[in-house]
């Protein structure tokens, strides 16, 4: 028998929250953090090692996975997560907020979004159902909203017109849905930083009636103090029994500050992205593996992390193979910080057991702002 | 206690050989192929799953670590082993071929070469000692002497000339060597294509008295007969009692053939160079796997094959990521191409103890020259 999608909300500290998320693909303990595999693959990793790293659910991105290799050659080989040999439970977003960054290479319409693909040049339409349907042929446990992403700062009445345009949008794309056992969809709330808009969008979501609710257009520029404001006025006007999305975020203190704020999912490219970029993250803050001081360091990136990295490698080899530019360190790095990543969920999730999240929230970043030196 | 340096000949089918090497870091079965860690790293790969697949020695490039990070900078970390996290076994070339490599950047004298790094122009002095040195500080389980590899086609007269000079700087890099238990030194046995040189180099160096030998100056373009041919008229003049390397090879049916004729060793960027570039060798041959062919083969790249890449993942997965330009291809195609070189090897052995050297090598060529399609 498949389980039902369903979201339990197992306890709260204040305003975190312990969760548990059914799924067709399996449990999904939340809070959690969700690696990135863009093109079907977490890049610079083998799945085996994100999953032994705790990952419970990845996202990978409807754009680049339409444009190449398509969703109807998805769907002929079984849906992203059989293609990328991913068991667990996968999300896809809907291609807008790539759209979006597309600047002068798409056009909203009200009925969608026509774009050229940044790879030839091809013109492509994404409307609230296409986007649904994509999601669909690419076999997504939960499949997002087309929503339309702005860009910060932008004044009250453009936040407003698109936070309208996406409800309507919103509205579409759950008509679209095709109901599975086992599989979800989460409407997108928009606003800006605006908190009646958040409002209106949060209530008007509800009242479509998703499987979980995801807010967008936040971390695109607003800083960390309007970021955690908005999520305040935002989150107290989610309902409790579903799902709670913050998309792209973020860093290490974002993710404990929205968790702070009732948030219970995210999705974040830095790990991946840094680590490629030989940026590490560790419980004493950011280390620039790439820094000449690195050149005889025995120890390892992080003395408290029990990562495969971290239990093998002194920061003299990491240092030694980012300069001479050696695909293991961009794998290296990758893997630790995405074990990084879920290891801080997985303390976060046993902080709000014991109801001390706070207490944990403190020392995490007591440690992480002192610095490596 | 530690283990002598010590190598075991357990049996043999007509001219191959099954032995075993006995060294301070582990056991080696013979014959054995080395993945090729370059600069302290099986490139793409993780090293535990380089042991996983099998490795039992690897090598790395004194040439490389001398010019970055340094010997003095290896040996403060402990040596090449410990640095890259490798607790096997481990040779180090004498920085000799790849010098050889830099045309215009190096010149050769009775007492060494000079030449300037690739990296930075920096000027350096390698000789018999020097090179022995380097290789002692780096905590190589098996040092290399200094040879002068000359390139294909060579005159006799040049070939001579190169072949005393390396017999010279062999019985000098002996002299320098640090005898420490468990480790070894080899010879290596030079002359290009002519008999009588080859002749003389090996009997020279027995002379030596060294704890194993290699053969240079083969896969320089001369080709598989040529190759075949002087390696008849090499292995004869050889000692049963000591381990044989053939440096730089090859391709799987150059490793066959030369087993057939006595060689224990092998080293060979190939597997992990070729599956950098979508270049896949299987039990039928040759695959490219960026040949649009494979854009929806759902076969794994090798039926018979059961390392990870080819039990989790389909050929248009590994189309898809060569195309995409990620990273994992590069991964995913070396690991299959070193367990796939390693295998073979483990076939060879068994093939040799059983006596059915002769029958696995028909078997193999058969379906290896039957091609993919």
């Amino acid at each position: 028998m498949k389980n039902l999608f369903n979201f339990e909300l197992l306890s709260r500290d204040k305003n975190a929250r312990l969760g548990q998320l059914s799924t067709a693909h399996g449990i999904i303990n939340t809070p959690i953090f969700m690696p990135v595999g863009t093109a079907a693959t977490v890049k610079a990793m083998h799945l085996k090692d994100v999953e032994a790293a705790g990952a419970e659910i990845i996202l990978a991105n409807t754009y680049h996975l339409m444009l190449r290799p398509g969703q109807e050659n998805i769907r002929e080989m079984g849906g992203v997560r059989k293609f990328m040999g991913w068991n667990k439970p996968l999300l896809t977003d809907s291609g807008g907020f790539q759209i979006m960054s597309l600047g002068n290479l798409r056009q909203v319409q009200n009925d969608g979004v026509t774009f050229k693909s940044h790879l030839d040049g091809t013109k492509y339409f994404l409307s609230p159902k296409i986007s649904t349907d994509i999601q669909n042929a690419l076999d997504a446990t939960i499949t997002m909203q087309l929503d339309e992403c702005i860009s910060f700062p932008a004044t009250y009445e453009e936040s407003k017109r698109a936070m309208k345009l996406s409800l309507e949008w919103a509205a579409m794309s759950r008509e679209a849905f095709e109901h599975r056992i086992g599989y979800g969809q989460f409407g997108i709330v928009q606003g800006s930083i605006f908190s009646d808009l958040r409002e209106e969008s949060a209530k008007g979501l509800i009242e479509i009636d998703f499987d979980g609710y995801a807010i967008g257009g936040l971390a695109v520029g607003e800083g960390q103090d309007l970021m955690f404001k908005t999520l305040d006025n935002t989150t107290k006007y989610m309902v409790q029994n579903k799902p709670r999305y913050l998309m792209g975020v973020g860093k290490p203190d974002d993710l404990i500050g929205a968790v702070k704020r009732g948030v219970d999912m995210f999705d974040c490219v830095l790990p991946t992205r840094s680590g490629r970029t030989g940026q590490a993250f560790t419980s004493k803050g950011q280390v620039n593996i790439k820094n000449s001081k690195h050149i005889l360091d025995k120890m390892p990136l992080d003395l408290e992390c029990n990562c495969y990295t971290c239990q093998n490698f002194s920061r003299a080899y990491l240092h030694h193979l980012f300069r001479g530019k050696e695909i293991l360190g961009l794998m290296l790095l990758s893997w630790h910080n995405i074990h990084f990543y879920l290891n801080i969920m997985k303390n976060i999730r046993n902080a709000i057991k014991i109801k001390e999240f706070e207490k944990f929230e403190k020392t995490f970043l007591n440690k992480y702002y002192s610095g490596d030196d």
